[in-house]
C-alpha cells in the first residue's frame, strides 16, 4: 500500500512499528560513514604498484628534463599527453596542476575575482553571478560563498541543466561570469549532459566577455555498466562557435590512483594558458614532476586508464546495486522517494518526500549513521523542497554499507510517515 | 693597482686586454646558468632512496591513518612533527602543505588581501605596503607586485634589516601590512639576522593590527661551514611579547630533498592556523599525505635531517669556495667591488662599482652566462645603485662554475673599466 493512502490509523501503526526497527537499530550504536565520495581501502589497493616502481624510472622524462628539480610549471609534457587523450584536447591546452583539481578551479576563480580574465576588469570590481546546476558539489558552492558570488540556481533535468534559463540569463546579464557544470555522471544526479545540452553550452553568447563554464569532468571515466554515458566534447563544440575561450575543463586522477596524491589538470585554450601560466608562475616554480611521472609510467596511456577503471567498477559496481536493491526494496509498495541509479560517477541521489530530508539526516545522525548534510547539494545550503539527500556508496565495505542502507531506509519511512501525520493534523 | 686611480691611458690599455679576453671567451659559444638557487643532479642523487621506499611503509601513517585516501587538511602527525622540530615550534603550530613554501606565501597574501586576517577588514579594500628589505628575493617581490601591494626597500646591514627604520615605519603608518624576510643566510645576501634584530621584531608594536611578519626561514638548516651561524627562534620572542600572532614562518625541503617533489610547511600561533584551515579547507581537501610520510620515514628526524644536510654542504661547499676565490683573485689589486662569503644559503651576493651590474650582467649573457638579472634582488627590479648581482653557484658543475666565474671576473673588470672612463669624460 501506498504510503499517502494510509489513513490515520494505519499510519501510526506503521510509524510505530518503524519506530520499533529504529530503537533497535539505535542500540548497535553503529558508526558508518556514507558523506563523502571517497574510495574505498580496496580501491585504493588497486594502485599500490605505482608507489613501488623503481627510482631510477622516476628522474628522468623522456625528453631527458630532471623531474626532481625545479622548473616545468605546466607539467612534464607525457603528463600533459596523458590528460589530452582523457580530455580530448590537445597536449597544449592542458597545463598539469598538484593534487587537487579543487585547488585548480579555486585557483582559476581567484584570479579571475582579483586580476580579471583576459585583460578585463577583476571579477571583483563589480557584482558577479554564477549559474548553478542543482543540486550539485557543495565544494563548487563553498568557493563561491567563499569568494562572495550570488550564486543563482538552476534547475537539472534529465538531459543536464535548465538550458533555456541558461541561455537567457547568458546572454542578458553580464554579471553572470560562471557556471559549475558536472557534465558527465554529475555530483549528485549521476546525469550525464545530452549532445543537445552540450553544443548549446557551447553556442551561448554571453552577455559578459569573461564568462567562463567551469567544466568539472571528474568523472569521465568512472563508468559502471557494460552501456556507459557518452558525453560530446565540449572544446570541439566550442571551437565550432568561436568559443574556446569560454571553458575550463578540469580533470583528476584523485579517484583513479590516490585521492591525495593524484594529479589534476586544467584544460584550456591556447590564449586562457598562457594567461594562467603567466599568473601561476608568481604563485608556485612548479608542481611535483615526480609524481606526474609517476603516473604517466604505471597507466602508460589512456588504455591503460581504462583498463585501471574497470577494477574500480569491480569494486563499487556492487555497493551502486545494493543501493539501488535497497531502496527499491523499502520503496516498492510504500512510493515515498525516487532515485537515479547512475551508469557511472560517485553518487546516488535521493529524492524524499518533499520536508524530509533534514528530518532523515538527523534520524541517520542519531543513529551512527553520516549522510552527507542535507541541503549541501544545494547553493548556500539550501534545499527549497528540503528533500535531496546525496548517498556515497563507494567508501564502505559492502555489509557495511548493507546495514547502513537498511538504517537509511527505516529513517525513510519514519520520516515520511511523521511527515504525513503532520500532513495529516 | 687599484682600478680608480688608474689614469685615461692605464684604463684604456686595462680594458683593451680585458676586451681581448673577453671576446676570447665569447668565441667559446658557452651556454652556462648560474641564475637560479637550483641545486645540481648531484645533490639531488643524495635523496633517490626517499624514492624506493616500499610502498607498505607509505600507506599508513603511526597512528593508522591511510594516507592514500581523502583528508587531513593540515597534514599527517609525524611531518608535523619534523618540522615543529625543525622551526623550534610546537607540532600544532604546524600546517603542512604541498611541494612549495612560495605557494604557501602566496596564499596567505592571496587570503588576507581578500578575506582580511582574523576577521580584520580585507587588505584589499584598503592600501596595502609592504617592507621589504632589499636585496631580496625577487619572487617575494613578485607576490606584492601581482597584488598592487607597494614595496618600501629596507636597507640590509650585517645584522639584518634595518630595524630604526622598520620600527618606526610598523608602529606610525597602519597600512603597513606586512614584511618579507628571510632570516638566515638571507636571499640574496647570506645574512643572518642578529639576536637583537629577531628580538626587535617580535617586539614590534605595529599600528596595523592585522600587520605580520612573513619570515620565510627557507636556509634555516643549509649551513656550509663548521662554525653555522644560529638564529634566535622569533616564535619564542614573540610569545615573550604577547605577539604570537604577528609571525607566519615559512620553510620546506625544497633543498633538502627534492625542489619539485618536497613538502612544504607553515608555522604560526594556533589562532592564525585555525582561521587559515577554515579557509585552505575551500581551496583543497588536502596535500600529498604519502609525499609526506615519505620524507618522515626517510628522515626520520631532525637529526637525519641535518644529517643528510652535511651531505649537501659536501657538494655545495667547494662550489662557494670557488665564487670567492676567483673574486678575490680578480678584485685584490683592482679593488672594484664587494660580496660577502656566507655561512649557509644559496647566493653570493656580488655588488659591483655603482652603474655597472646591468652592463655585468649583459656582458654575461652576449658570452653565454646567464645571471639572475640585474636589479631583480629589488623591488620592482629596481637597484637604486645598479650595483647588485645575486650569484647562483649551486646548479652548475665545479667546472663550468669556475668557467663561468672567470666570465663573469672579466665581465667585471670590463663593465668597471668601462664606467671609469666613462666618468673620465
Amino acid at each position: 500500500m501506498r504510503l499517502s493512502e494510509m489513513n490515520r490509523d494505519q499510519l501510526l501503526a506503521f510509524k510505530s512499528e518503524v519506530e520499533k526497527e529504529y530503537n533497535e537499530f539505535a542500540a548497535r550504536k553503529l558508526s558508518l560513514d556514507m558523506s563523502r565520495g571517497k574510495p574505498c581501502a580496496q580501491q585504493l589497493d588497486l594502485c599500490n604498484d605505482m608507489l613501488a616502481i623503481p627510482n631510477i624510472e622516476l628522474m628522468k622524462t623522456a625528453a631527458g628534463m630532471d623531474t626532481r628539480n625545479y622548473g616545468c610549471l605546466d607539467g612534464i609534457p607525457e603528463a600533459k599527453a596523458l590528460f589530452a587523450e582523457i580530455l580530448g584536447v590537445e597536449d597544449d591546452e592542458v597545463f598539469i596542476g598538484g593534487n587537487s583539481s579543487l585547488s585548480l578551479m579555486f585557483g582559476t576563480v581567484a584570479r579571475n575575482m582579483s586580476h580579471g580574465v583576459l585583460g578585463g576588469k577583476p571579477w571583483c570590481q563589480g557584482k558577479v553571478k554564477f549559474l548553478c546546476p542543482s543540486p550539485g558539489y557543495d565544494r563548487h558552492f563553498a568557493i563561491c560563498e567563499f569568494f562572495g558570488i550570488e550564486m543563482i540556481p538552476v534547475k537539472m533535468g534529465e538531459n543536464g541543466p535548465d538550458m533555456d534559463f541558461i541561455e537567457q540569463m547568458v546572454s542578458t546579464d553580464s554579471s553572470v561570469k560562471g557556471i559549475w557544470c558536472v557534465p558527465m555522471y554529475s555530483n549528485p544526479e549521476g546525469t550525464t549532459y545530452s549532445d543537445e545540452t552540450v553544443k548549446r553550452f557551447a553556442a551561448l553568447k554571453p552577455a559578459a566577455e569573461d564568462f567562463r563554464i567551469f567544466w568539472d569532468n571528474a568523472y569521465c571515466i568512472h563508468h559502471l555498466t557494460d552501456t556507459p554515458d557518452t558525453l560530446l566534447n565540449i572544446m570541439d563544440e566550442c571551437k565550432k562557435n568561436g568559443n574556446e575561450n569560454m571553458v575550463y575543463i578540469y580533470a583528476s586522477t584523485s579517484k583513479v590512483s590516490f585521492p591525495g596524491s593524484g594529479i589534476a589538470a586544467l584544460a584550456t585554450s591556447k590564449e586562457n594558458l598562457a594567461a594562467i601560466k603567466k599568473e601561476v608562475a608568481v604563485e608556485t616554480i612548479g608542481y611535483d614532476k615526480i609524481n606526474q611521472l609517476r603516473h604517466v609510467k604505471y597507466f602508460e596511456n589512456i588504455e591503460g586508464v581504462k583498463a585501471h577503471m574497470l577494477k574500480h567498477r569491480a569494486i563499487l559496481e556492487p555497493k551502486f546495486e545494493a543501493v539501488d536493491r535497497a531502496l527499491s526494496q523499502m520503496n516498492s509498495e510504500l512510493d515515498i522517494c525516487s532515485w537515479h541509479k547512475p551508469n557511472g560517477g560517485y553518487f546516488v541521489s535521493f529524492h524524499s518526500m518533499p520536508g524530509c530530508a533534514k528530518r532523515i539526516w538527523e534520524l541517520c545522525k542519531n543513529a551512527g549513521v553520516v549522510l552527507t548534510n542535507a541541503g549541501a547539494t544545494y547553493p548556500y545550503g539550501k534545499d527549497p523542497l528540503d528533500s535531496n539527500i546525496r548517498i556515497a556508496p563507494s567508501f564502505p565495505p559492502i555489509e557495511e554499507l548493507e546495514t547502513a542502507l537498511e538504517l537509511f531506509c527505516i529513517c525513510v519511512k519514519l520520516a515520511s510517515a511523521e511527515k504525513l501525520l503532520e500532513q495529516a493534523k
